[in-house]
């Protein structure tokens, strides 16, 4: 690994400007929100700004995205409290202690997928079910935030359809000083983000300026909310965010002395890989704006150093974040230089800002979360994979209901084992053809489907997949009932190009139907056999029972050969 | 379905000599295993017979095996002992009716599958999964019989390595009359299976007459220990088979009532999984010798039955067994009348024999299991596994060591995961071939293993895997890698031959690739898609973006198309 980050190796003084001032915007949105998305973890709100500061800072100097944001995130905040919810059972010290060992694992995870150059396994993770792993986690996040919005008592629930069921019947005590102050933040703080740009250029400012004013307005909601607490003692009316103890607690590794974190190995796993496939698709997403490259494994080991810092920082697990991501993108950020101006601000905030934070209502950080979540929600993207794809759209479907009925962990792993179980499912009966030329050329299509040359001697068949235990039993019985119809067929040629891999159980169908035809009086032939597939079959009782004279390079020359026989047995 | 099985509509007189003789020696063959493998499943002696009789009964009105021969099997034996062992921890009233859920719940399964035609499920066992399991399951075995061999007491052990770790140090009791017993016992069976057959006809026995005898060593082992044992009141010195109730007991639903039956569908689903795998090959390999089809739904549907019989038959759960069958086979078996036959002498036998069989030394039915299944075992094939295919290897080595040290369960679970796991990491970085001419044809090959033409400004990829989405970052990559270091190239095509489907992630990927590839001044095209590949991509971004005239029939066509063009602008 090279010392100095490159982006910090040819650093050109004319991006400083840029990347202050994106560092500087992009710190003003975190506050507010990595305070919203620890509370969403059950944890303590600083837990939030102590993610923010060292973190950004490794992967600044670790990572291969120049604008990835890394800090808390949504998604990875619900997944840990839906870790924590069993685990801790209500006991604040051991939620804490219980963050701090979700990040150090999940980080010791990507270190280690990334030393074993594993980063392929998050491949695993299919865009449609990450899609409907999103929009199902947000609409959950939403969930957790009714009490909040609401001032309404409700348990934490693992599954956001139990938790609706359960907090159903006691909205009838629902604070309407609290309801009103919600939707009231949650207007203007949507009017930011969709209307005001807008109005602000119809009134004549510059379009510049009026994007600045509307990345201050959770500011100025944030501010204004503050104003109005300490004013009229908010704590009396509605439920604020309290004392945060002052400045950030030194490195600590004694959250290691926790009874029972084995119990955690298993969330911090998935906490590990959804972090690193948001962070991924993030990071690409921002590359290839700026044509840039990403490295997946370097990704890995920045990333799993960036955890196990969060963890030693008194923290919780961090990623790259969307919405984070985006806005140092679009506030001009050029480099991860931005990234440590913001964890400066940030560090500045956890030292001067925790007393003025004391009286914040918490129902604005609430809607603070339920606004930021709400761009995750995507139904038009399960229309959309459902129309193209029945198994994807399957696959996302489950996902997004899984999550909804039995709780993020459940959801995700379902989703993640129906994905796999459709695609496996839609290898185990290959789509075979019966293949004739297409006239005027050497190639060969699909006799239904093209108009073809075919010959009666000969019946050429196209195996459009890896021939595997799965579907091994199912070509054979395809094959023999091709053969069963061409009753004048005297060789059977298996073309070959669309099968990249042939294993043990698909080696051992093919000899046994070799053995059968020769039985039959049938001769096979094979044509087309990729290199690599030739290479393993070398040397096996396949090739040996064939002989070489019945294996051809291509299509046309088995069918040559063949015609070429039959020619001569017919002069004879 | 038919009403009346097809070999008994078409049956022919002359078979009728021939099933009866092979029913007979079936059955005395059949006999004392059937107590032995209901001791292995941890049973009493006669549940064996029990299920000896009715299911074969069901299974020769339904089945589309001619001489498939059901009953008791060794592994699905071990396979319910070890479900039994937690279940009833040592409560035999409560073992016997969970072996009968066990029965009632594998045979349901089998029947819905075969309803919803799942056959194809069964094809997850792969070859080599099985082959390690049938040996970790037979060493598996010998090791339950070790107590029985040597008169040492020792506990069941879920799994065998724990179980020699248990039992070798109270090895130092070992009866010395009980393994001298067992040892001659053994060496008799291994003589008369391997041996006698070749001794006999040395002193001038015809073949037939030979093998007849051999086929009645075990009877005549049993028929001798039984009347040892009798003569010197073989019960002071070694456990015998004891009191066996007479008769068959009066089919029964009353094991229904039984608490907790739920927990074991898990068992009860991987039984039925194994004993249709089982079934279904050992059905495939007699069908093949006498060229016969077998209709896997079919069996599904006779082997659910079948099971669902055993249970209200009072019998256990029930396969096509191997050394049954091909005892049944060998003896010259025509139809399932000879199963018929056989099903009637074992019902005889349980009238007849019961009182006669008590002094029956439990050391004999031992040594029976352990020359039975020691025929599972196959190292070799392992070795075979590995030299083709490393990934099979693993999967058919993790089955083995699986099982042997977790147990039969968690081992067989292990393998299967491993299996598809290796699969789909095989097929999650796959290969890629620049392709160019093979001279004097149409056929396009890997530059690096032929002799081709190519041209500067064309690169032509051939990719050899479905494009999905656990592999499409890793394409994605590559075909990056491959445009880089084509400096020259104007035009890329995508040759689609190896392709059988592309899926939702696949799809994206191309688009992007299709967007940055024309933002680098490149174009993209596609040839030989194929027909069910391109119905789907019909109306998508991609296709759009691409337009008709960059997808191409074939490599050939799209490379006249590409050249027609440059030398249309370089005469321009």
């Amino acid at each position: 690994m090279r010392l100095l980050p490159a982006w910090l190796q040819h650093y050109r003084r004319a991006d400083l400007r840029d990347d202050a001032l994106a560092g500087t915007i992009t710190a003003i949105l975190l506050v507010p929100q990595a305070l919203a998305y620890a509370l969403l973890a059950g944890l303590p709100p600083e837990v939030g700004l102590y993610a923010s500061v060292l973190p950004p800072l490794i992967y600044a100097l670790m990572g291969s995205s120049r604008t990835l944001a890394v800090g808390p995130v949504a998604v990875a905040a619900v997944m840990v409290a839906s870790a924590l919810q069993q685990f801790a059972d209500g006991d604040s010290a051991r939620a804490l202690a219980g963050a701090l060992w979700l990040a150090l694992l999940s980080g010791g995870f990507l270190l280690l997928f990334g030393f074993m150059r594993l980063g392929w396994l998050s491949y695993f993770v299919s865009h449609p079910v990450l899609s409907g792993f999103s929009t199902a986690a947000a609409i959950t996040i939403i969930g957790t935030q009714i009490p909040a919005l609401t001032g309404v008592n409700g348990d934490r629930q693992a599954a956001f359809f139990s938790f609706i069921i359960d907090i159903t019947p006691r909205l009838n005590d629902t604070q309407l000083s609290v309801v009103a102050a919600a939707a009231a933040t949650i207007t203007l703080l949507l009017i930011g983000r969709f209307r005001l740009a807008g109005w602000l250029r119809a009134i004549g400012l510059s379009a510049p300026l009026a994007t600045l004013a509307t990345r201050m307005m959770p500011l100025v909601i944030v501010a204004s909310a503050l104003l109005i607490s300490s004013h009229v003692d908010g704590a009396r009316y509605v439920a604020v965010v309290g004392d945060i103890p002052q400045g950030l607690p030194p490195l600590s590794i004694s959250f290691l002395w926790l009874d029972g974190w084995q119990g955690l190995i298993g969330s911090a796993l998935l906490i590990a890989i959804i972090g690193y496939v948001e962070s991924l698709s993030v990071a690409r997403i921002l590359a290839i704006r700026r044509r840039e490259r990403i490295n997946p494994d370097q990704e890995l080991l920045a990333l799993g150093a960036t955890n196990m810092s969060a963890a030693i920082a008194g923290g919780m697990p961090v990623a790259g974040g969307f919405s984070r991501s985006m806005v140092n993108f679009d506030a001009g950020a050029r480099t991860q230089l931005a990234a440590i101006i913001t964890a400066t601000w940030v560090a500045l905030a956890a030292f001067a800002l925790t007393d003025i934070l004391a009286p914040l209502p918490k129902l604005v950080l609430a809607a603070i979360v339920v606004v930021a979540v709400t761009q995750l929600i995507d139904f038009k993207s399960l229309w959309r994979t459902w129309r193209y794809d029945r198994r994807d759209g399957l696959a996302q479907l489950g996902t997004l209901l899984g999550v909804l009925a039995f709780g993020i962990e459940p959801g995700l792993l379902l989703g993640m084992a129906l994905a796999i179980g459709l695609y496996l499912q839609r290898t185990s009966d290959p789509h075979i053809a019966v293949i004739g030329q297409v006239s005027g050329s050497e190639h060969y299509r699909n006799i239904h489907r093209h108009s073809v040359t075919t010959w009666p001697a000969l019946l050429l068949v196209r195996i459009d997949e890896n021939i595997y235990f799965a579907n091994a039993p199912a070509i054979e019985r395809q094959l023999m009932d091709l053969i069963a119809q061409a009753a004048e067929a005297e060789h059977m040629v298996l073309v070959l190009s669309g099968v990249g891999n042939i294993d043990a159980s698909g080696l051992e169908m093919l000899e046994s139907l070799a053995q059968g035809l020769g039985d039959a009086g049938m001769t096979l032939h094979v044509a087309e056999i990729k290199g690599p597939v030739m290479d393993r079959l070398a040397g096996t009782a396949l090739l040996n029972t064939l002989g070489n004279s019945h294996i051809h390079l291509s299509t046309q020359a088995a069918v040559d050969h063949l015609l070429g026989e039959s020619q001569k047995s017919a002069t004879n």
